[in-house]
């Protein structure tokens, strides 16, 4: 293999916009300017690159400590910053001060790469059945599957081999990538699925019977409220009598399981390998961290945090923070790892 | 996004059976009636819906005790529950008793929603390979991939875009999902597998040789029994020099990981995000609960559960309960958990 | 379901080479024979099997103390050992001793199942865009999508459904099984990505705006060096501003997470269902075992082993071994689960 080049924005799998002037990024962004002189409002940026490998035309920025070190010797020509770091900016960068550089960041970095559109269409290799409706802006991709029934909104993009079973709605702009499963769910705008993501198959219901189990039928479905994220190859069970509901803005992260009958409110953020048991609520702004999971029929209160690998077997209050296995508060859990640890060692000796 | 009716069994997606009389529900749930006049015998009922969101045509049901208040205010005619709760249903409804309402609701959702069976015939876009030999009663769907030696049997369903490779067999009554790879497996009759499963690829198996890793050939199969059931985006890997084997009536989750020669019972569960590794064996009965992970070349005894997140680094006895990382029996992980609670609380003042 | 044939290497499934000689097989291995008689050499072995159903003209091997019971038993013909375990080999069988058995038997096994060659050509089904280069050699399976500016090498194999998005790399001799996508990525040679692998899509980056999250681009992509090895329905995302790299001859298991930005150094191990968070970065030689977590932007040294469902949470030392959730030093976790297990045994008594 040869020599890779890791400068990011690859041309062979990105198109840049730009380049634009610093007058027009703090007008986007709306960060202060400290800059080494005045006359920089016309100096153009052509791309974006982080703190170790942007030159003097890229901007870079800082969002994290463990990395001020690298800014010490960045060539970049603009950094974000938070105000606290400014002083560290070389002289040879200007700065773009704001209290949130993460999202500055974010602003600045869709300048150049913009969310690709839709190329309105259906591949030629697609199977469609008569009875979709599919708005003639959507892209469908190739060997996608839709059934009857389906609908399919205004400038969707629906990936290579994605099956869409029968019924199920999609509103405008979503993004749905390859290989994806999706039955027995209504989805609505800007929502994306990554590849792989299962959505809407049988939950995990049975009954125990006297040869063996018995299949419960599922009757719910799965609601994916506007602009919901779900991670590759994630799964998640509809409704045995009512709905599994993705509340508007949550983001599930890749391989996360989601039970039937959950309930998820706004702007929750799942992240990846957790999994949530079925008939859980949670309230909005929830977080659950990496590889955590959560019994069923329990309810996690609004900005609740969940660590992560947290075991969590009742109910969590409302912005409360838990860990461990079974999940106790934060403080409680690092004091007893503390705690354990020193009458290990001190019992060292009797051994 | 519009607001969603979240009653079951849209008809978007389900179609219904029934109504169905009073007797004929009673006869075949085997339950007793608890009504509040004699005439109710021919009454019809016309669909099936949780507690809180049922009407007076509809049967519900209690299943968990904390769902109790629901149960007091349902609308629905008809619930189905325990005969410790008999007095607890209004008397608006009627009562359907059983000791094991689970297992009568199961049938009696099964009446209104039975089993989709499969329409005989292959996509005309589904690639089959002149040597497989697939049931005339069979339903192939569109973009499957069928290798040859493969047999598929009577009634099958194939889901779009699965792929099942050279000389896999298939027995009768299976449901395999979209998105399926198969290969080197044979299955039972009556056998789901869901949405992106992956059964019979390489086992995680190496040597470490001077210049690094060198795999070693995988030459098992996967078996999977009569009624096996596999979730979505789970994986089972091929044995090595022996079969995996899955045994009859156990269902699989979603995202579990099973390992090169595991050897599972009859009727075992394993909840979602369980790992089994390679050589491990399991009796009959036995439960998995979510995220668990067993070590490999262990053996673990009929009916022995495993709980949540338990991390199981030897063998477990038949019948017994173990729960925590590293596993221990239920009832010691609880105390040392309250005693670790308590001691870091009197702690505290010291500190 | 009838009465199924464990032995490995079912006919339907595998096809064999051979027989071999004795004297093949010792040059081949580099192994030590030892022999009732002298006249051995000659004799053919004819396949491989374990040591519970070889049989005379089977070879068979001993790795693990645990089966010393079937190597007493056994039937084989031929068993591969380590020198303290030649006496106990029966009188009926030859031993071929090394202190590497595992390697051997890799080797030979290699002999009677050597890896399947791609078979040149592009199936009539598969979809591939005019600006694509496939070598002549390849092999492109049904269904197989392959997206403008791909570039795919010498003999390699693409599976059935599988995805390829626009400007993807792929070196020489790589397998790449069904239904896997594969964007933003540069493969190197001898590469192997089992079913449902997600290789490219976007990083988990967001950052939290007025009116919910707002996506970060992710413009990074992803490098998986030479000899790598993702299992199956594991999920790689590209990175964000630099690349998420798999070091040379690493290995990773089914669901496996990679966030974006990782970078993993030569002959690492992921065992199934791990998770490694944002950039992080591993040394070589790293094994992290089965579900085990690391938190992202930490770094964990040369030769570093992190036990299953550890919990890693800051920088780990090359060389050192870790366990628990938070992690610790192996032993520091056992003494800790005995110090415990034995207190609360003694406060029995008061309860």
């Amino acid at each position: 293999m040869e020599q890779e080049d890791h400068h990011p924005g690859d041309s062979r799998f990105f198109s840049k916009s730009g380049p634009y002037t610093v007058e027009y990024l703090v007008r986007e962004t709306g960060a202060q300017l400290t800059a080494p002189h005045q006359d920089i409002n016309n100096v153009e940026f052509s791309g974006i690159a982080p703190l170790q490998s942007a030159i003097s035309t890229e901007i870079s920025f800082l969002d994290n400590k463990r990395y001020l070190p690298l800014l010490a010797e960045t060539k970049a020509g603009m950094v974000i910053v938070a105000p606290a770091f400014v002083d560290k900016v070389p002289t040879t960068s200007c700065a773009l001060v704001t209290s949130n550089p993460y999202l500055a960041w974010a602003k600045v970095a869709t300048l150049f790469y913009p969310k690709v559109k839709a190329k309105a269409g259906i591949h030629p290799t697609a199977y469609i059945h008569p009875d979709a409706t599919i708005d003639p802006s959507a892209e469908v991709q190739a060997f996608a599957v839709v059934m009857g029934g389906v609908h399919i909104g205004k400038e969707c993009i629906v990936g290579a081999h994605t099956v869409i079973e029968q019924g199920v709605q999609i509103g405008q702009y979503c993004r749905i990538g390859s290989h994806v499963s999706l039955s027995h769910a209504v989805l609505g705008d800007r929502v994306t699925l990554y590849s792989g993501a299962r959505i809407g198959q049988d939950g995990f219901g049975f009954a125990v019977g006297e040869q063996g189990f018995i299949s419960i039928p599922q009757i719910g479905k799965v609601v994916l409220k506007n602009d919901v994220e779900i991670g590759a190859n994630s799964t998640i069970d509809r409704g045995s009598v009512r709905d599994t509901i993705i509340g508007e803005g949550s983001r599930l992260d890749n391989l996360v399981q989601i039970g039937h009958n959950v309930q998820m409110g706004r702007c929750c953020i799942v992240v990846s390998q957790a999994g949530i048991s079925g008939s859980t609520e949670l309230g909005d702004f929830v977080t659950i961290a990496a590889q955590a999971g959560l019994i069923g029929h329990i309810h996690i209160g609004d900005r609740a945090r969940v660590g992560a690998q947290c075991g969590v077997m009742s109910d969590v209050e409302a912005k409360s923070d838990v860990i461990g296995s079974p999940a106790m508060p934060f403080k409680e859990f690092f004091k007893n790892v503390a705690f354990l640890r020193r009458l290990a060692k001190t019992s060292k000796g009797k051994e």
